[in-house]
C-alpha cells in the first residue's frame, strides 16, 4: 500500500494511533459530591448499598378494604361476605387497630397494611352499606399488597460503582433517600488556540487576522461528553509563550488539547516542545483530513495537537477525542446513530489514508425497489480549512485505507452528528 | 376491541392522547443571551447573516512560495524556474511587499496571499537558494489558496433562526467572530409530588412514608431533554394546598408535572381542582403501566398528573412528556436507539392496552442461526409501584392494543434507555 509522509516521516495507521492514544486514557479518579438533581449523566464514584427495605412495609397496591384472605375465601358474586369496617386509613398514616376475623379497614393505594390483613379488596369488587362492607370475590393472600422489600432488599447492592446514572437509576436512588452522592469529576480538559493570525470572537479582527473556531467546537464537544473545557488564552507562535501556557494547562487540566501549530512548518514550534518535554505517541495521521494529528504523554497527562483547520481539527477530534474523553470520564462508549444512504456521485479516497469525508443527506424524489424513499448522500466536504465542511453536513463516512473508489450508487452507513 | 374503564369512564387511546397533547405544546417564546462556549444544544433565536467573507481574505493552505502561476507555467523537474525571494510572510501577518514578474514570497499556511501572486508552490516542489528558489513543478492560478468567502460569504443566511446548535455550528458562529447569541430560554417545568406518604431524600423517613422518586426522575428527564426542572415542596393531599402549589406553579412554569393523586381515589383530590379550572385533555390512558394519567390545560399551560407509581410516572414521562417537552423547547424530536432482541420467555398484554413492557437483554451463550450472538429480551418488570421495573432494564417494547400474546422467540425491537 502506498505510504504517506509528514516532514519526512511515515504517518500513523488511524486505528494504531487510535489504540496508543486509548492505552494510555487514565479514567479520572477525582470526585465530588453532587445532589439528587445533579446526578443524571453522572457517573457514581460509591458503590450503593440498600440501607432498609424498599418500600419499608407492607402496603396497598390498590384502593380497597384490608382484609384477611381466609375470611373471604368463599366470596363470590351470589355469596357475598359480610365484613364489619372497623376503620379507615390513607397513605402516609399509621394503622390505627389491627384486622381482626370478620372484620376489614378501608385502605388507600400506598398506606401500610393493618396488622392482620394479608391482602386488599379493590372497590369494584365491594359494596359499601354504612358500616359494613359485602365481598363479592376471594382473593388469595398477598393480593394487591406491595410487599415489605419488593422493590429493594435490605442490604442488597443496588448500583455498583462506576455506575452510570440513568434517570431511573437516579430514581433507585432517591427511594433509597440519598440525596448527596459521590460522583466522579468531570475531566477537565484544557484548549489552547496557538498562532498570531488568530483572533477571539467578539473582539475587532486586525487585517490578516481570522476569529478562533476551534476553541469552540472542541469545548462543545468535550461539553458534549461529559468533560469540563477550560478554553484558554490565544498563545502566539513563540516557544516560550508555548512552553508557558503548557506548564499552565498541565498544572489545571487532565488532558492538553492545542490547536493549530502541528503542520512542521516553520514556526510549527509545538511538535519539538512536546517531544523535549515528554514521549511522542505519534505525528503524523495517515488520514484525511488531519494529517498533522499529534499526541504525546506529557508529565503523566495525554497532550493532543489538533490540525489548525476547522474541519480537520474537529473530525479529529469527534473520532479520536470522544473516545479518550469518555474513557477518562468513565463514560461507556459512545456509537453514533447511523443510516443507510446511497452516494449521488464517485467518491474518490487515496489509497493509504482512512478518509472521514462529510455528507449532506437528502431524501430521494423517486421511490426505490422496496417502495421507500431511499437517502441519497452527497460529499459536504468542501476543504479542511472551511468550517462548513462540518456545519453543512449531516454525518460523515468512513472511508478504509485499501479503498479507492466508491461508485456513484454505492450504499454507504453514514454516521450522523 | 376490549374496553377499559377508569373511574366509570372509558379510557383514552394512547396514540389519541399523544396527539392531543402535542396540539396544545407551545413552543418557548422567551429567549436569552448565551456565550459561544454555553450554546452547544441551544436552539438559535436570531438568524445569523455572514458580516463578512470567512476567511476575509485569499490566504495560503499550505506552507510554500506565493508566485505569479504564469510564472512558473513551464517548472518541471528537468526545466526549473528560478524566482527571487524578496519577502516572508507568516500568518497573522501583512504581505509587505506585491510579488512581481521573477519574484515570490516564501509564506505560511494561514497567511494572506501578497498582492500579484495568485497561487502558492509547497515547499515539497522547491528548492532554496539562499535568495532564489528553484519551482520544479507548474501549478495553475488559484492553486494551494483558500479564496476569500471558501468558506462563507459576505451577507448569505448563515443559521436560520430555530436552528440546533451542534459543534459545527457553533464553529461556524465562532468563524464571524459572534461572541453572544440569542437562544431560546429552555422550558421550565414544575415538579410538584403530592401525598401526605411521601418524603424528601435526606430527610428521616417516618412510619408510613416512602421516599420521593418521582420529583428526581421527573427533573432528570427534563434536564436531559433541554428543559429546566423546577423541583417544587412536596404537597400535602389538601384542596387548599394542592390548589395553592398549582397556582404557584403556574405562575412561574410553563408545564406543570404532578405526581400521584389521580387514580380517582377517594382523596385524588387533583382531577376535581384541575377540571374546574382548566380543560382535560384526557384522564385515564388505554396503557399499562400509567393508566391514571391525567392532562389538562390551564390558563393555557399543560398541566399533567403523572400516576404515582414511580414506574409508571416516568414511562409515561418518556413516552408522553419527553415529546412534548422538546416540542416546546423546540428540539427537534428524538428517537431513542434500538436493538432486535429475542423474547426469552411468552409475554400476554391485556387487549385493548398499549402496553409499555420493560426489559432486560443478555448476550445468547449459543450462537444463532447468522452465527452472530443474539440478543435475549427478559421482563424487567415487576410492578408499577417499583422503581427497578425500569432501573434494572436495559429498555423497553411496546405492545400494541390488539396483540395478546408474544410466544417466546419472538423477535422484538428494544427501545433502549
Amino acid at each position: 500500500m502506498v505510504r504517506h509522509y509528514l516532514g519526512g516521516k511515515p504517518l500513523t495507521k488511524f486505528d494504531e494511533a487510535f489504540e496508543k492514544l486509548m492505552n494510555e486514557a487514565k479514567p479520572v479518579d477525582r470526585t465530588e459530591t453532587v445532589t439528587l438533581t445533579e446526578a443524571v449523566n453522572r457517573v457514581l464514584a460509591e458503590t450503593v448499598t440498600a440501607p432498609f427495605d424498599v418500600p419499608p412495609f407492607n402496603r396497598a397496591s390498590m384502593d380497597g378494604y384490608a382484609v384477611r384472605a381466609r375470611d373471604i375465601a368463599e366470596a363470590s358474586p351470589d355469596n357475598p361476605v359480610s365484613l364489619k369496617i372497623v376503620g379507615s386509613i390513607y397513605a402516609g398514616e399509621l394503622p390505627s387497630s389491627p384486622v381482626t376475623e370478620g372484620t376489614c379497614i378501608q385502605i388507600a393505594t400506598g398506606a401500610p397494611l393493618p396488622e392482620g390483613a394479608d391482602c386488599v379488596v379493590p372497590f369494584e369488587d365491594t359494596k359499601r352499606d354504612n358500616t359494613t362492607v359485602q365481598i363479592f370475590k376471594a382473593f388469595p393472600p398477598k393480593s394487591n399488597i406491595t410487599e415489605k422489600g419488593a422493590d429493594v432488599k435490605q442490604s442488597t447492592i443496588v448500583l455498583e460503582e462506576g455506575t452510570l446514572l440513568t434517570t431511573a437509576k437516579v430514581g433507585v436512588l432517591a427511594a433509597l433517600g440519598l440525596d448527596k452522592l459521590a460522583v466522579y469529576a468531570k475531566p477537565k480538559i484544557a484548549i489552547l488556540p496557538t498562532g498570531n493570525e488568530v483572533a477571539k470572537p467578539g473582539e475587532t479582527l486586525q487585517l490578516g487576522q481570522i476569529y478562533d473556531i476551534n476553541t469552540y467546537t472542541i469545548a462543545s464537544l468535550a461539553k458534549q461528553h461529559g468533560c469540563e473545557p477550560l478554553p484558554m488564552e490565544i498563545v502566539p507562535d513563540e516557544p516560550e509563550a508555548l512552553v508557558r501556557a503548557l506548564e499552565e494547562a498541565l498544572s489545571v487540566a487532565e488532558c492538553v488539547v492545542f490547536s493549530a501549530g502541528s503542520a512542521v512548518g516553520e514556526r510549527d514550534l509545538l511538535p519539538k516542545i512536546l517531544k523535549e518535554r515528554g514521549e511522542l505517541l505519534f505525528h503524523g495521521l495517515a488520514v484525511r483530513p488531519g494529517r498533522p494529528t499529534l499526541a504525546a504523554v506529557v508529565g503523566g497527562k495525554i497532550v493532543v495537537n489538533l490540525p489548525g483547520f476547522p474541519t480537520s481539527c474537529l473530525m479529529m477530534a469527534m473520532v479520536l477525542l470522544v473516545p479518550l474523553w469518555r474513557k477518562m470520564a468513565r463514560l461507556p462508549q459512545w456509537h453514533p446513530k447511523t443510516v443507510k444512504g446511497i452516494l449521488a456521485h464517485d467518491v474518490y479516497s487515496p489509497e493509504g489514508l482512512k478518509q472521514f469525508l462529510t455528507l449532506r443527506l437528502k431524501k430521494q424524489d423517486e421511490e426505490g425497489s422496496k417502495g421507500e424513499k431511499e437517502l441519497v448522500a452527497e460529499s459536504a466536504y468542501k476543504e479542511s480549512g472551511t468550517i462548513t465542511s462540518l456545519s453543512e453536513a449531516d454525518g460523515f463516512i468512513v472511508i478504509p485505507e485499501d479503498v479507492t473508489h466508491l461508485p456513484a450508487g454505492s450504499k454507504v452507513t453514514v454516521m450522523l452528528f
